[in-house]
């Protein structure tokens, strides 16, 4: 610190252009383990989700090997993390055919990339592609655990057997897949239990189903933030995927699942303006740099835009963004809450906590990395984007 | 077309990767003139807003010159579009103290940028970086007309002259800028008419105040997209800025701005699965490719997240993607509708109006161009975005 070429290089968070998004190292690691030690204790593993992170920089601390496994929600992000060496993967998303040609692209370069699918449809164009390319494609049989979404219902054995028995006319059954996205909505730790008691149930019976019929079913892939630090019970299922654990949240934290000092990801922004009489304090972080998701407002304390910390990442008490236009943030008191808004002058900065992680992290170019309460940037991470 | 070679060049929308930004640039046309035609008949100047588009190809067209004037949301808009030829520009964000720099820098590179100011710190701010760069540095005081955001209320005459008077002290006092943002909230052709005569009067009379007092007030600068179009006297105004009226929007229909075949602006998405007996189409555009701007959940017909149109650009009636995760997107009809789920089958296309182009266009890294119901995709242009 006394070295005078140090300091010149030394970049604090007063100096950063803003708004940009802040990521605390510190808490990232403590997520990422409690997660690990969670599940080394039940025997499973776990295969991250790198749609939050978007960055090979978190990646690689994310994964439990260079190599993976991993998950993903787009085939850039498949071909991003391939050339950053990750050799196992999902495709967690419905494959469309018209895909399938970049997925056997991928193969071909030496990546196990499997697709996920709850048509026989999808089976069937699986199937034809693989023997086309003389090369087996596998894919993992979407599985409905709650009704949030896509999948295949877990007792459905006619459709569940229909699909296997179409994809292995070429292509390469690799296991069932589920996604409890309804244990977003959970409000108790009950509810959290049940839902990965629920999650764990569907996808072990509908694999029990394939196997009784004589067709494989290797992997049993089940997860979601909320589920994996929830569940009491991961028999016969092989591995765990989850993403928002990697950084949290304010939906997470409204479930139970963190706490507002568990939160990594941040947006830090200046003050630009005031309207005093109305107790407004003007920010340059409108819904552009902290997303339009609003998932704590159906939750018992709504966050508005994100919850208002110091430039140390110490929340204010009650301070929340609560409007934003595209590049403005309007910070207020809570409502209800009688707490006291803050001195905050022209030029200021504050940092604010993010309701959804993916959604906020996905305006970012990157991340400027520190660790706990310093203001020392240590790194700048690249983001990607797009598809 | 009989042309080997140029068959072989051509792309079509069932050629692109999905999601995709699909601009139809028929449609762009039509409503750049039909607002420039409006505001020639009223004798005013178009100062568009640059950050609906971030684009270099669309400025050119939505401009009244290469040269500009425009309006820019980020100093990276900025930025980019002076590199792009643009030499007059307004960054109409409240000015943080530590980006006068960038905006000096701008400066001497020929581009006549002016910032937006509504407090007597960022005044001084600026009055005290001009003289110490010996250079004027030229700013709009902003009016609040409708309380939805920042400014200084218009008849707040010690504010006004208190701002003018240091802001002139080294700084250069351009003029006066308001945003009826409340006019989006509009929901008869009355109330579009009021909003904009109101946002008349609040920064005309703002200016009066100036120049009463023998403060210089040459630029009286008001706009928003609906008042835009709904504006009947704009005397004493020299300029109006609108954005989004270049591609238009569901928000912008559900007001009465424009009409459904107005809209510009589309996401492309591919069918990725079926839950028929909920009567359910999942596609893969979930809100990563649509935003989470649920703008038309507060006007009289929700859209849910988009609305949903074929390949063409056809709206089917009242199909909406209801709910959408972050790469998934779940079509069905709207509820209580009564119509019929169209047979969309796994591998089909569509394509879907968004709510609001600005937050739409933001998560995509460029348009493919196509015009009115061909399926050529005549050019592909890059967009940018961050700060």
């Amino acid at each position: 610190m006394t070295n005078p070429d140090t300091a010149a290089a030394t970049v604090r968070l007063a100096d950063l252009e803003t708004p940009c998004l802040i990521l605390d190292a510190d808490r990232m690691d403590r997520n990422i383990a409690r997660l690990r030690r969670r599940l080394v204790s039940m025997g499973v593993s776990l295969r991250p989700h790198l749609k939050t992170a978007k960055s090979a920089d978190v990646a690689r601390r994310v994964m439990t090997s260079a190599a993976g496994p991993a998950t993903v929600s787009t085939l850039k992000e498949a071909a991003y993390f391939a050339a950053a060496g990750v050799k196992d993967m999902i495709y967690a998303v419905g494959i469309a055919p018209d895909k399938l040609a970049k997925v056997q692209r991928l193969r071909q370069d030496g990546v196990d990339i499997a697709v996920v699918l709850d048509t026989v449809e999808q089976a069937e164009a699986v199937a034809a592609a693989s023997r086309a390319a003389g090369h087996a494609i596998p894919a993992l049989i979407e599985i409905d655990c709650d009704g949030h979404r896509s999948g295949v219902l877990p007792n459905d054995a006619h459709r569940l057997l229909t699909i296997g028995r179409a994809l292995v006319q070429g292509g390469e059954l690799r296991g069932v897949l589920t996604h409890a996205g309804a244990s977003y909505g959970a409000r108790t730790e009950q509810a959290l239990v049940d839902a990965a008691s629920q999650e764990r149930c569907a996808v072990v019976q509908a694999a029990q189903i394939l196997r009784d019929a004589g067709l494989p079913c290797p992997v049993v892939s089940l997860g979601s933030t909320p589920t994996a630090h929830f569940a009491t019970d991961l028999s016969g299922v092989t591995e765990v995927r989850a993403g928002v654990f990697v950084f949290f949240d304010l939906v997470m934290m409204g479930i139970g699942v963190c706490k507002v000092d568990d939160i990594a990801l941040s947006v830090l922004a200046t003050v630009i303006g005031h309207q005093r009489e109305k107790g407004w304090v003007l920010v340059d972080a409108g819904w552009m740099a902290m997303s339009q998701d609003r998932g704590t407002s159906k939750q018992p304390v709504s966050q508005g835009y994100g919850l208002v910390c110091d430039i140390s990442g110490k929340p204010y008490a009650d301070i929340i963004l609560a409007d934003a236009n595209q590049e403005h943030g309007i910070v207020t008191v809570r409502p209800g809450s009688g707490a006291t808004l803050p001195d905050l002058k022209i030029g200021d900065r504050v940092r604010i906590l993010p309701n959804h992680a993916c959604a906020t992290g996905a305006l970012h170019a990157g991340y400027k990395v520190v660790r706990g309460t310093s203001d020392v940037v240590e790194a700048s991470w690249p983001r990607f984007g797009g598809w």
